[in-house]
């Protein structure tokens, strides 16, 4: 018995779902995003704040990944989205099955924006390709500037960070220009927005760049 | 192959190691923590607020857990307590090994009390006992009122929970009384202390209760 072999089998397995995922949205037009953060760093908020930006312009289908509670998935829906709420019943990430499992239950014409709401973890979910086009890491300014070098797995395979909650720098110990500069010492492609759920901070400038990247109606 | 069957042997092992863990440590009159948080809940400060009331007083030992870097085994070093850092190069959860390994590099005469602190992850850590006394959960205002609920597993294994970052109340949206009793219904045992390394609320009321938990002078 080998622990090691069984869980490169297990990522293989992944992959390969993550890989029919993938062909699948993108056949489809559907740009798929795989948002990752610590528990509370505000991934709901985001989404919240995006359907408001692009609910009515574009077709929004959200799935919620939750150890527990569908408490996400009730907030999700009270924009008139269609969302599918997982719970890994203490799993500590989503894998490509669910996710899988969760677009078989979805009607998935006139989708063209995907966002996947991953469990709030910031190690587990780095290592688990879900087919998406690209992870989205959110980073509150509450955590603290050295994070990204803590954490850099998850940094080094997201394509976007949201430096969330910067209304709360004059209040917490965090200096945004060197939690940024380590974010880029990880991944220099890393593209940062700035945002605030509750001010509407760097939202539309986020939104915005959804639309050139593809969320655009099929 | 059984991946659910390995699963178990190894949690079996760990199992053995930590009875190994907390035999050692009960026989030596140590009270060891095993402190877990999402990232950036305010662990390591914790540890240094903890250090300064209590560091001249009793013989403090740290074992510091993390994914990647020493900036924490740095940070507690300052106050001229002997600590260990453990890098788990990915590793989501710190082991009973691991903190095996760490005592034996550590001088344990004279030491009263031992606080681990895990890697920051709300999921994994919960499962693994390290052969503490307890679990301490520290939980930050900044994360929202219903993150019991969401990661139960965690605050059921815990003993106390520190409710971090109490300063940041008027900033965020926070109902420290909802949050704690969502805490209460997931371990109505759970003892709970609101806590800041800011303005050090709470920090003398928490040291305190350690004395009382048998953190003394041996």
């Amino acid at each position: 018995m080998n622990v090691i072999t069984i869980e490169r089998k297990v990522l293989e397995k992944n992959d390969e779902i993550a890989r029919q995922n993938r062909a699948m949205l993108e056949q489809r037009g559907i740009l798929a995003l795989n948002l990752v953060s610590s528990p509370g760093a505000g991934k709901t908020s985001i989404i919240e704040r995006t359907l408001e930006q692009l609910g009515t312009e574009l077709g929004v289908g959200v799935i919620e990944g939750d150890v527990q509670t569908d408490f996400d998935a009730r907030r999700v829906a009270r924009y008139h989205v269609p969302v599918i709420q997982i719970v890994t019943n203490g799993g500590c990430h989503l894998e490509a099955r669910l996710v899988q499992d969760a677009l078989s239950q979805m009607d998935l014409s006139g989708l063209d924006l995907l966002i996947i709401e991953n469990v709030g973890n910031l190690v587990c979910p780095a290592n688990y390709d879900l087919g998406e086009a690209m992870k989205v890491v959110v980073l509150s300014t509450t955590e603290g500037d050295d994070k990204p070098l803590k954490y850099p797995a998850m940094v080094r395979n997201a394509s976007v960070m949201l430096l969330n909650k910067i209304d709360l720098v004059p209040y917490v110990n965090c200096n945004p220009a060197a939690l940024k500069n380590n974010a880029l010492q990880i991944n220099p492609r890393l593209r940062i927005f700035e945002t605030s759920c509750t001010t509407n901070a760097g939202i539309a400038e986020w939104c915005g760049w959804l639309r050139e990247k593809g969320a655009r109606k099929s």
